[in-house]
């Protein structure tokens, strides 16, 4: 049987996290996880273009067969939902151009597929990564173990499909 | 003098209006314009992919020297919003990609700049853009009408400088 390889991915103007696993049968690795960081110096189409180069780059290296992103939901500051919904779509565009499928999950199923709880604060879900990927400490910065988080979701829903 | 070709885009999910003119010292020329569609059938990603294969392929046959695009003000339907910034995303993505560079104007400098008040509806937008590009009829729909006004302002905008 052909190994699942999930990217999640969890999009911003200024850092897009990603993280990566590995899935056998029941049992999931860790592959790799960071974070795509832009400066706030280059212009805004610059910032996209950079996340899109380095999103490729990723996937051209570790060659994901699924990817994940947690559905936007409408935050309180208008301006940063909107920078955010552009670096999605330039996310979404480099995973259809390397024909890689798309799930999505709401912020609310991650925390309770990762936590059991949708109360679960940021730090909460990291250690629940940790422990689940078997890492020696909870995966940093946030943008990444909540890619993480995306990417466990989306195995643990196909799972028991 | 090289002659500036500008195109104007009006970016959304369902329709990304587009106008191109050129502009010749103080004269200005319709090139072409028109609209992208997608369909509601496919998938979200795929209708991104649709509109980056279309615009790249409105940029190689027209070769724009700049482009305009209206700044995202934030409508009442958040949902739509999210939806045209992410293909706002994608524009810019394109547009980096050629290394075309982008201008951005608000919605009421555009209606000011080319029907002379910031209180005009898309009918007289059409209407002046007729004007202007001495057309024998308003240009439809009004993706493609508010695109040529972008591109109309941006052009009275260098002129001024």
């Amino acid at each position: 049987m052909k190994e699942r390889r999930i990217i999640g991915i969890d999009p911003g103007l200024a850092h897009t996290g990603f993280g990566i696993i590995d899935c056998e049968n029941s049992r999931i690795s860790l592959v790799s996880y960071g974070v795509i960081e832009t400066s706030s110096n280059d212009s805004h189409e610059v910032r996209l273009f950079y996340i899109y180069n380095k999103l490729l780059a990723i996937l051209n290296e570790f060659r994901p067969t699924e990817a994940e992103m947690e559905t936007l939901f409408f935050a309180r500051n208008t301006t940063s939902a909107l920078a955010v919904a552009e670096a999605k779509g330039v996310v979404n565009l480099c995973l259809v151009q390397q024909a890689i499928p798309i799930f999505m999950y709401s912020p609310n199923q991650i925390k309770c597929a990762v936590t059991g709880t949708k109360t679960a604060d940021k730090d909460t879900v990291a250690r629940y990564v940790q422990l689940l990927l078997n890492l020696k400490q909870p995966p940093r910065p946030d943008h990444a173990a909540d890619a993480l988080a995306g990417a466990i979701t989306h195995f643990h829903s196909t799972l028991s499909a």
